[in-house]
């Protein structure tokens, strides 16, 4: 019998999980992606995404590596509700040690190497964290709908009632309503209704690639979007890290349009990531178990 | 066996149907009222609900009346949309007679009585159309969430969207997210994200009844909301009916709240509705039996 361990960190979110295989010393020895792994969402699920992705690691070392031999650290969206991080907490998981914080938590663990500081993500969906004092402060975010203001889903789905409002004549046409109907291959409003009406957050995010490309064309209610979504960020921002000495990262498939238009203040605060939101989910399980170990 | 026919005017949307049983010069015999009647939701609901609503009228009229005696007119949600309407043209219907046009188009016969003018419905959705030389021409609707602008649906969302943003602290304080937490009885982020985690259109417009009050208080992001609302409608009525002399109607439950802040050019089309959908359901039938009887 082999009692050697490894460590596991995994991100996982609401479309994908990703795990890395290290060994105790840090070093990568493989990496594994699978599916969603949203533990409000459907806890079933992202406990198969959790191992198929821890299986996928190990796969890809080429090692031999049981699931009794591995510390996990998963970093998982959804794990910032109480109940759904309580109900996580339940599984009779077959690792060694298992510990659950929010993915964005771990994100924020990752970017700053465990250090202080604050993140904003800003992809399918947008939030922020602040990590200090040994304690975080989440803004933001809430999910699709009633919040992630200046995500890909939220300017999506503006944009599609832009092109709406459009083709009703209520608005002048523009470059926007012609890529939305370009990118949907419709021509009026009952065929991008029902193409529409079925749609989830990721399929208004999907929308993103033709959209980004006008946010610097004044001309375009794109660019009016695109201001919303600034002006959100940047008081997101404000709010995580103004008065404050800590660095901030901006990540997600979004961030790189926005962070340019930050202002000068908050631009003196943005610095890269230092580790990945995986490295960040094995740094926050090593501290728990030290913890442990400590008595804590 | 008798063979006296009876008209059936229907009124069916998302959450109610509604019959009028009338005898043939158009006296008013009884009412009914069941569940909703949605064709493009499901049809199979919206079969039973008219049917329902259809024994409800005759029950409430005291009389014995066989579903083969009833010439029904049928104004329903979702018929405006063409697979939808064939759909339910498929039906093997009990009736005598069963003909359909869509509520909106069914709400403006019977507004202006048959003639010629338009109309602008503002309740849990919000959508507008004109009938001018024997044609209807439809603008906004869409439905919720890609359209149905200062719909109560879009007001319940707009407003819980402002709280969140609120409780953040990246919006001041105001009277309509501390209506909104009263009202849903929460005090932070989490509870009102997951009281609204599985609303509707309809959850989001019961919403309507604590912004409303509200809307008028220049203090309030209320107030924000109601003149987006204001205008968008405004835009709608204007393409309805500016450049002719088409009266024009206000109906659902927050028209009154709008009406008021029309233009003077607009304030001049303003007519009360003649008569109710159902009636309108009613004409419709009357007038495609005669197209038919005289070979058209």
């Amino acid at each position: 019998m082999n009692n050697d361990k490894f460590l596991i960190g995994i991100d996982g979110g609401g479309t994908r999980c990703r795990a890395r295989l290290e060994s105790l010393d840090g070093r990568v020895l493989g990496e594994g992606v699978s599916g969603p792994a949203n533990v409000m969402r459907c806890l079933t699920t992202a406990k198969a995404s959790i191992q198929h992705a821890c299986e996928q690691a190990i796969a890809s070392s080429g090692m031999t590596i049981a699931s009794d031999q591995l510390l996990v650290g998963a970093g998982l969206a959804g794990a910032n509700v109480p109940s759904a991080l309580h109900n996580t907490l339940q599984w009779q998981h077959p690792f060694a040690e298992f510990k659950v914080i929010s993915d964005l938590h771990a994100a924020c663990i990752g970017a700053h190497a465990g250090g202080e500081g604050a993140v904003i993500i800003c992809g399918t969906g947008s939030s922020g964290t602040r990590y200090q004092g040994g304690r975080f402060a989440d803004l933001g975010g809430h999910g699709f709908l009633v919040g992630d203001i200046g995500s890909g889903a939220w300017l999506g789905l503006q944009s599609i009632q832009h092109t709406l409002q459009v083709l009703d004549g209520i608005r002048t046409p523009d470059s926007l309503a012609a890529a939305v109907l370009e990118h949907l291959q419709c021509d009026d409003a009952l065929a991008l209704v029902q193409v529409c009406a079925s749609y989830t957050a990721r399929d208004y995010a999907a929308l993103a690639p033709c959209i980004v490309p006008l946010v610097n064309d004044p001309t375009s209610f794109a660019s009016a979007l695109f201001r919303q979504g600034v002006a959100y960020l940047q008081n997101l921002a404000q709010q995580l890290v103004l008065d404050t000495s800590l660095p901030l990262c901006l990540i997600g498939g979004l961030s790189h349009i926005y962070k340019a238009h930050f202002s000068a203040a908050i631009q003196r605060h943005l610095v890269d990531c230092q580790q990945c939101p995986e490295q960040g989910a094995i740094h926050f399980m090593k501290q728990q178990i030290t913890l442990k170990e400590c008595g804590a």
